[in-house]
């Protein structure tokens, strides 16, 4: 029907002209809503909101999200005469609110113009303020802030922007240099200053003609004077940037289609330096430290926003009891606190009063404590922004409890306020705050465990025993621990390795026993030999005192006393809360029945992975084990195993009866065995003496288990099927704890869980060893227990044929770090030498051995939960991995149907409240 | 309806009454034929079949497989019950085709007991042999075979087969001793004889005798003497047997339901050895090693079949004219020939006539060459066994192109009877059969890569490539291989290792040279200072002479002449036919243009990996290439890069022109840095003298480079990522090379691929270099040229987020080497730990390095494929691993979709035939 067309092009033509492209807002009035973001993009749909709820923000309207579609379809200069009407209508409108002009040189109006999508792109956008500004209005603005120095830097920063966004001065390449940043580092040279704020006005002046003449000879055209260019140069700026390529490369990887486009905000710029009249402030609707219900916040008169935070002036309090406190903590008298530091409260009380009914209407509105800034210019208060306040975790909790008790919120909701991780603030030892001030950070390293720590240096676990034993309280240095060390780590107050990642052997065991560690502290140069530790070439000694934070990875000089972590009622009426609605049990991964008597008080509902392999490494123990490995028949393994096996069965007694009443996961020997045996040759001729045999033997022994690549090879059940009287003797030694604590009237669950199955066999081969092994113990001791078999699914393999595996194993527990591993192809020791480049170029967005790879690893754990219950429906899926402790993995474990989550017993908290806030999200 | 049920019943029952249970067949009639598999087995179906076809096989009966399932639903009374009856009748038939009668004395018919299920399960179920014997036949059976000794021995071996099957008396543990074997080892022992055949027939009495006692002891009861009740009890063993532990197992894992059930086949037996009107033998309806259309075979008058393979009696021919030529060849004369072993043309003119006849109409009937085995038995000549004829590589491809020739196939089945892997055989260099006759085997090792080869051993690459020069043919003995030893391995003839797999560095460099090659031949002790290899205390040195047979794995002493292959105008034939049917092209891989040359002589039609790692190995490159690596920051590792891309190029334009008109996928850099760097004192001395600077600089950045597992290390494209400087190097090298021949009139098609991609983002910010570096490059050149870049997909978790990956890649290409490894989590290195037992156990059925493992592994690339192509429909999608030129692996990939198979040279016609196999197969 060709002749429709002429009739659609009038129509659309019609639909052009009618349509509103510029939302207004200001004086409580706005023609958008909050509901409105897909139109007004967030900025502008939030700012329309602040106006309808009656908070004072500076004026300004928002350019629609459609807006940038047209400018993409019909061209830039269609799209300004389209726009040219409503946005004069807008400015006037602002000039009226603001009393002043736009482009005036008497009583400029200055805007800002910022970008605003749908979806946050935080940013990948550009933003330019003080628009407005040319070499007359810049005097004017001199002298309504009598401020030379301000007025010529705001304009050079104006200019600078402007060019680098607007006029294309930005280089594309990183790494060629800004024209503006050159000509700035030869003026600083041409004075020989180092500080952009060294420069004085006369150089700022410099700096703008200098920057002027630059974009005249880049651009072949004068800086744009008139205030209107200005504007509409930066609204197609800001337009452009959203197919710029940073833009499109992030929406690529979220997902954000083109076609959403973004809004553009205009919004009037106002100064809190424009005399005594003017201030400028941050402040809180509750306290971010303790979370108590107390209005708070800092302020400075005839200041802008950087001189509140800039340290130059003493910021003053906001409220007039906050004041006093404050005066009183800085022994500073009455008297010279009203006179020098009067509160908001005292010095403007009308403005103050307004402040504090805005802060208690945005609290009231957002439902949570607000951080707001604000400015008061010649009298008149506006509020720049507000957000939810950040907090400590003790705040966070606090907060929560309070809303729900006060009624502003639901429980949903205050589960909902919880940041899992901040949890672990609470339970671990800190630093007393006012000796940490003092103290001196000598070295970063990675936060690999959290808490704080204090203690003498000792190099060598069995020093850190030694000297535990003699009551010292020490930190233990290694340039890296292997599972030799366990019985040091234990002893020491804190670990502290030169190598490794927050997955490394420390941080693994540390994180597990709750322990503070800092990994990876690559400055450290640390001489076994000579027992010191060296960072910047200031040798520490053995017995020297360090002090160290692991949720921070500072290393400081000397003691600094730490306070034990107390939980609080509301921290015990937040976790019944998280138990009403979790529907995952949470257990934890505990080798020790230390370890799992903690994880209970914690909450913990069992054992999701008890790894056998650490209780070998102590005296006798390890003996036995290096004698099994070393063994060169069956029969010598079986005698060597047959030491092993009370020690074992013991170990299990121990566990078992911590967790009494709940299930216990025990996992089957799983390292490849050369972790086991010694490496140096004082070691081996130790080993070769007490077996009777040459060192050579051993030697040659401990050479034929080297392995290219340990991680991928002789370990896991693949131990269990070439060497099948361990998977016995633990057979035993597991059900024969169990059959004990029967006898002494003790309710066990145990589960016998085979590492790294990759294929259904290896798992009937273990299995059947294992029911054979079962039925011949319970024949021996005439009694019986339930038990039972399951896997690990730490093998891709095993995920992608799980409905096989199921057909035989009754439960899976994901094993996700070695799922990761081998998922991503990634060894955790190895990963140092790239991973810090692929975060920092955000080729992953996160550390995967933190934070569950979802659609990768996560892809393979869903897949394996439900081909596995397809086959069995009832099977009992959980994850033991690290990740069973970080928050949005365990919400993801919850989306996928798992039945529990493990982790170590410190992170139990966590992954309880976690586990709650999945079920409400559902 | 309640008064149903008496209804039913009475219908059952009837219908249980007039059901036909047992299916007779003998002289020329069968009431089953062979499509009625399902109800008389495999087997069953197939002696049916022969009847009706005229072949004279001894008769007898099956009954059907519904009555396995009587037997679990009715119990055994029940159904012997319901046999009664019709198997008294079969029986009757037998006794009355044979002439003779079950449990007579005089004239004994002995019978065979069978299982045979729909589906072949191999040696899962048990048979019963001579069933009919007692105390009294046996005197029959020695009058009428005039064997007493022979009598005996089918005696006691029934009495043992009996007792262990049908009177249980094995052991159900594998470890256990048969009671029987006990008792032999004692009769031996006593008499002071090894062997069984060392008994007498009085110690054979004597054997029957005590396992009598034995089965009296255990069972309490006699052994049966009655024929019946022998038969009733081998029939309900054989469906006992069904339900045994091996056959739950094995249908667990072949997916082969229960309810199918064994048929049960009982068959006369029939003697070779009843004087001189019988005989036995074995005849092949052509040339089985040269496929030549000539009928052949061997035979024995008055034998058993066991007497033919023996070697005690010299075996006769079938044939004159065999006869005639194996007299030559044995320099016997006419005269003896004739009086001593005259054919059985001669000597049994009629029989060979009927003989003649039947073997025709076989192979007419199968359309294929078949190897038979008959027994004459008084004069009555008795078909035992037909069956598909195992043949040659040479012999297969002459049979399945002459049957085309002759009409008696068609193309697609004549593709179908070859063996893909057999064709290797005529690839490759063979020992002249003669002098390898005479050859002594010292020592076997893996056979890992076929044909062989002659030679003076060399124990260092650079001995080999200096002998080489010196016009010497020489072996290369390694302890094991690395990318050092490159072009040292070219030079050789052949190659030796003492450690490493099939898939060992050795292995996969030889099979990719065509090159023969054994792998890990442990029993080698080398000794690189003395230049020594010693076998069993023999010790050979530097320049001595050892030949190697990649085929079989064995290594010879001294020299063994070699034949060159010759590809025959039949191999020809049948290459032309496989392209006529494939759908899936097939290209190689190959890092030199000698190798693409090779490649494409046997039909590759492009390069699916061409590795650069390789090339970094040579004189010039290797310094360059570890300045390199050991480079401080960009600019000292771009100057490096810089003395390399000249290298690069060359290497490039060099096999673009081997390949022209031909895609060629170039891998970016692969393996870790550490592969290229010296480990050893000296190398790294020369090293630093050459870059100037101190040893301990370059050891220390040696020992940087170490990972625990390099496997899963920094490498692939992290290292491209991480030094973006090497794929702008090699982006230059690969298009520079192109453009170059693009100016000489060579047409070329490169792809850039880049390896190890697990993230799309790895992947856009090598795409990224690659683009931005080309665009320079061809701005530089004033010209062009069409590019690919795609991506190896290796990781597992590139096949999980395939579609993610393919809308930025162009290509895929599986390499299942690295998928293989993470997917199972085995490294290739160190598999040997227990990759033996697992096979040995069947945990595996098979190397996953060698076949691919569809469940898993292929899973992945099927998902990869089809979520790639969701994305992109036209993505090209191929295999460059390993299993490329694996016929199963090959099928796979066509079944999934590919568009390519890309596998080592030697390997390319392999893959053609099984690529159009697959196609055929669809």
């Amino acid at each position: 029907m060709h002749f429709c067309k002429p009739e659609i092009a009038i129509i659309d033509t019609l639909y052009i002209m009618e349509k509103k492209r510029v939302y207004t807002f200001g004086n409580g009035k706005a023609e958008g809503r909050a509901d409105m973001k897909n139109l007004l993009g967030g900025k502008g749909a939030n700012l329309a909101e602040m106006n309808l709820i009656g908070v004072p923000v500076p004026p300004g309207f928002t350019i629609t999200t459609e807006v940038c579609s047209e400018y993409y379809e019909l061209g830039k200069d269609k799209v300004v005469e389209l726009l040219q009407d409503e946005v004069k209508k807008a400015i006037v409108n602002v000039e009226h609110l603001m009393n002043s002009q736009f482009g005036d040189i008497a009583n400029p109006l200055l805007v800002s113009v910022r970008s605003g999508a749908r979806a946050s792109m935080p940013g990948m956008m550009d933003t330019i303020l003080n628009l407005g500004l040319n070499d007359e209005v810049v005097e004017g603005l001199t002298r309504k802030t009598n401020n030379p120095r301000f007025a010529w830097d705001s304009y050079r920063r104006f200019v600078q922007m402007y060019g680098d966004v607007v006029l294309g001065m930005k280089p594309t390449n990183k790494e060629d240099i800004d024209p503006f940043e050159e000509i700035i580092e030869e003026v600083k040279a041409a004075k020989g200053v180092k500080l952009d704020n060294e420069l004085e006005v006369e150089d700022l002046k410099q700096l703008v003609a200098q920057f002027k003449a630059a974009v005249k000879e880049r651009t072949g055209k004068d800086f744009p004077t008139n205030a209107y260019e200005q504007l509409w140069g930066a609204i197609c700026a800001v337009f452009d940037s959203w197919m710029n390529e940073r833009a499109i490369l992030y929406r690529k990887m979220e997902g954000i289609p083109a076609e959403w486009g973004t809004a553009v905000s205009v919004q009037a710029m106002v100064f809190g330096n424009m005399g005594n009249t003017s201030a400028t402030g941050v402040c809180f609707s509750r306290d971010a430290g303790s979370g108590e219900d107390v209005f708070n916040g800092e302020y400075l008169i005839n200041a802008q926003g950087e001189d509140v935070v800039a340290g130059i002036r003493t910021p003053q309090q906001i409220t007039k009891a906050g004041s006093k406190i404050w005066a009183e903590r800085a022994t500073i008298s009455e008297e010279e606190r009203v006179a020098k530091y009067p509160s908001m409260e005292e010095a403007m009380p009308e403005i103050y009063k307004e402040l504090d009914a805005i802060q208690t209407k945005l609290e009231n509105h957002y439902h949570d404590m607000q951080d707001m800034e604000f400015t008061v210019q010649e009298g008149k208060l506006w509020f720049l922004q507000t957000r939810n306040g950040k907090r400590t975790g003790a705040a966070m909790v606090k907060i929560a409890v309070d809303l729900l008790k006060q009624g502003m919120i639901d429980e949903k909701t205050a589960l909902n306020r919880i940041e899992p991780n901040k949890l672990d603030e609470l339970l671990h030892p800190v630093f007393d705050k006012a000796a940490l001030k003092k103290a001196k950070v000598l070295v970063k390293g990675l936060p690999a465990s959290p808490g704080a720590a204090t203690g003498q240096i000792v190099f060598f676990a069995d020093d850190a025993a030694a000297w535990y034993k003699a009551g010292k309280k020490v930190v233990l240095v290694r340039i890296e621990t292997s599972p030799e060390d366990l019985a040091g780590m234990a002893a020491a107050e804190g670990i502290l390795t030169a190598r490794g990642g927050m997955t490394s052997h420390a941080a693994v065991v540390a994180r597990g026993m709750g322990k503070c560690c800092i990994s990876g502290a690559g400055a450290l140069i640390i001489d076994y030999k000579k027992k010191t530790m060296e960072v910047d070439g200031k040798v520490f000694k053995e017995g020297d005192y360090i002090s160290i934070n692991g949720t921070t990875g500072q290393v400081f000089e000397g003691q600094i006393p730490t306070q034990d972590p107390e939980l609080t009622g509301d921290f015990n009426e937040l976790m019944k809360l998280a138990d009403k609605y979790t529907k995952m049990s949470v257990r934890t991964n505990a080798d020790t029945p230390g370890d799992a008597q903690q994880a209970r008080a914690f909450g913990a509902v069992g054992i999701g992975l008890c790894r056998t392999e650490h209780m070998f490494f102590e005296g006798e123990k390890i003996k036995a084990m290096r004698e099994m490995i070393l063994a060169e028949d069956t029969d010598a393994r079986q005698k060597a195993l047959g030491k092993l096996l009370p020690f074992q069965q013991a170990d299990f007694e121990g566990i078992f009866r911590a967790m009494a009443g709940y299930p216990v996961t025990v996992r089957l020997l799983d390292p490849p065995l050369h972790e086991f045996v010694p490496h140096d040759p004082k070691g081996q001729q130790e080993l070769a003496d007490a077996m009777g045999v040459d060192v050579s033997v051993v030697a040659q022994r401990v050479d034929a288990l080297h392995e290219s690549n340990p991680m991928l090879g002789h370990r896991g059940c693949r131990l269990g099927n070439t060497y099948p009287e361990i998977t016995e003797m633990q057979t035993r030694a597991i059900l024969g704890a169990a059959l004990q604590l029967k006898k002494e009237g003790v309710t066990t669950y145990p589960e016998i869980m085979v590492p790294l199955t990759g294929i259904l066999h290896e798992f009937l081969e273990q299995e059947k060893i294992i029911r054979t092994t079962a039925s011949q113990l319970f024949k021996e001791t005439n009694d019986s227990i339930e038990y039972k078999v399951g896997t690990m699914i730490e093998i891709p393999r095993a995920a992608l044929t799980a409905n096989r595996i199921a057909s035989a194993a009754e439960f899976f527990s994901f094993g996700t770090n070695d799922l990761t591993q081998m998922t991503f192809g990634y060894s955790r020791d190895d990963i140092a030498s790239f991973l810090p480049i692929y975060l920092e170029k955000k080729i992953l967005k996160f550390d995967p051995f933190l934070v569950l790879d979802q659609n990768g690893v996560g892809q393979l754990v869903r897949m394996a939960t439900e081909k596995g219950r397809t086959i069995r429906p009832d099977l009992k899926c959980g994850i033991c991995g690290e990740h069973g402790g970080e928050p949005s993995s365990v919400k993801f474990c919850h989306r996928v149907g798992l039945n529990y989550v493990s982790c170590s017993p410190f992170r139990v908290p966590i992954a309880r409240v976690a586990a709650a806030q999945a079920a409400i999200e559902e």
